[in-house]
């Protein structure tokens, strides 16, 4: 009687260990129980089980998600727009011409309306400037740099910890779930690489971005390098999301998560694929822990997202309701 | 002193389990014994013993691979020119005017003299009419059709077993000691996707190719879809092959296998990294079992790359001496 009983207590203690994290503990321990939870622990459970009639095989886990404003901010500018910045100051001794030349003379006075006043032609000078004419491995160590100590100009915090805690949370429980998990975002994929996994977890190979042209050359010194070129490559952004998600990986998704109108089409595309689709929305409402923005947001404006999200199924995500942490505890 | 002896044998066996097939058996069953077989064994024990000063952490053990003669075989001729002239017969009935245009009209006519003297230009033509103008999804499905049958022309085989025995079980035992395996073949990516991950084990996502621009639209029946263009995107030959490899996989692989000249780069750019690194040229000298061809063929040219392998510490495969057997078994 006495050993049955043992039995049956190390039974049920082997159960609950073998049961893991997921029943030991909440995965999602950041995400505040409510529907957007519920949809993605759902999602993920039908599509893992093998007896579901959802059930989608390991390899097909493909999980896509933006970057700015979906799994770090984007306030009050993109941070790639700060290392732009930060990077003409940082030349400007060695270009006298940019006192007196725009957009450059705009970015050393710190007028931002003279820099957005030169608009997309200005943005892809600025860009061309800091991002083109070194090789691959000086532009990596450049942005390691950088961001080892660049702190966000209201918080003080370091940008690396201008992430979100409640998304660090779902993309290790879908790779815990035998997800791939992927960045594809409008920012630069040579600017994101040298950080993201660290940060992230998310390895080099499965960023995608924007990109600038490349040319392979042996210098005269013998030594093989590729140069990053002024001239771009692909604009992942909007239509371009779908592109570099086939482009890179070759496969449809079928989870995404974006946060704005740039995110649309990849959201479109993942979840009008056939079978069991997930499209996620983060929508910017808390106003006193991060940003409240939406519809008129310079960077990240989410409005047709906004409006088509009901309809076509996705799950848009109320940061100040669902969320009950946003950065990670420091 | 019995009870010893027996633990002792226990431990013993249990050893020889946890050494696995690389003791229990030969992972490179296909390779003879000899000078590249034993570089390759070296260098994998090298790269992955956390006691050697070469050791590599398993998230940076990325090998690439060509694919035309290297993985598969390219003789008569590149297995995708096949598929081109294939697809332009299938296609004429819709297009009576390439009876007198070239260099459809020399397809057509079986003339092979007249499809070279196109040019390379003649080539994108062809290209073009058979690789743009629809969806990566019927592109898919239009090479895997064709594929489940297609036999090689003097071999009688299906052309997914004109590959190469000895290179499964490199790829195999790469995988096994935690390397990432890729494809960066001039082939196009979006015609070896469909049956790379079935026939060599790599999946869609680390295949990099040759590749046409896209563009995602939604189509008048609301459904998305990504077109195929006939314009070349990369050409992910000679140069283009490191440049492929950053823009995909942004890190420097560790280890690169190819055939041709149009792999030099490649090999050029993986060896020339820091720390421990491997360069492997397949040379085939085996016209008995498969092709004997080097400096002066025009599928696989190897010219550059056999005079200064040497030099470089570049492995040069001897199909006929260094492999036993060359083709799966059927």
């Amino acid at each position: 009687m006495m050993r049955k009983h043992l039995i049956g207590l190390l039974a049920m203690v082997a159960s609950l260990a073998m049961a893991g994290p997921a029943f030991a503990d909440d995965p999602l321990r950041s995400w505040n129980d409510g529907a957007s939870k519920t949809a993605i622990l759902s999602f993920v459970e039908r599509v893992t089980d093998k007896n579901s009639p959802d059930y989608v095989p390991a390899p097909e886990r493909i999980a896509t998600f933006d970057n700015d404003g979906t799994l770090w901010s984007e306030q009050p500018m993109y941070f790639q727009l700060m290392y732009t910045l930060d990077q003409v100051k940082a030349m400007a001794p060695e270009h006298p011409e940019w006192q007196t030349t725009e957009p450059f003379a705009s970015v050393l006075r710190g007028d931002m309306n003279g820099v957005a006043a030169a608009g997309e032609k200005g943005l892809m000078q600025l860009l061309a400037a800091t991002h083109s004419g070194m090789t691959t491995t000086e532009f990596s160590q450049q942005v390691s740099d950088w961001i080892a100590t660049k702190r966000h100009p209201t918080s003080g915090r370091l940008l690396t910890d201008m992430i979100f805690q409640p998304m660090l949370e779902l993309l290790s429980y879908l790779r815990d779930n035998g997800f791939k998990t992927y960045i594809v975002s409008g920012g630069g994929i040579e600017f994101m690489r040298p950080w993201t996994e660290a940060v992230y977890g998310i390895p080099p190979e499965q960023v995608v971005g924007s990109s600038l042209k490349m040319k392979y050359e042996v210098g005269d010194d013998g030594i093989p390098r590729i140069m990053k070129l002024p001239e771009l490559n692909l604009n992942d952004d909007k239509d371009g999301k779908p592109v570099g998600i086939q482009g890179h990986i070759g496969r449809r998704p079928i989870f995404a998560g974006g946060n704005s109108d740039g995110d649309f089409q990849m959201l479109e595309w993942t979840t009008s694929g056939d079978g069991a689709r997930f499209g996620l929305l983060i929508h910017h409402t808390d106003a006193e822990r991060e940003w409240a923005y939406d519809r008129d947001s310079s960077f990240g404006k989410l409005d047709r997202g906004l409006d088509e999200a009901p309809g076509r199924g996705w799950i848009v995500v109320d940061m100040k309701r669902d969320w009950n942490t946003v950065f990670p505890k420091q």
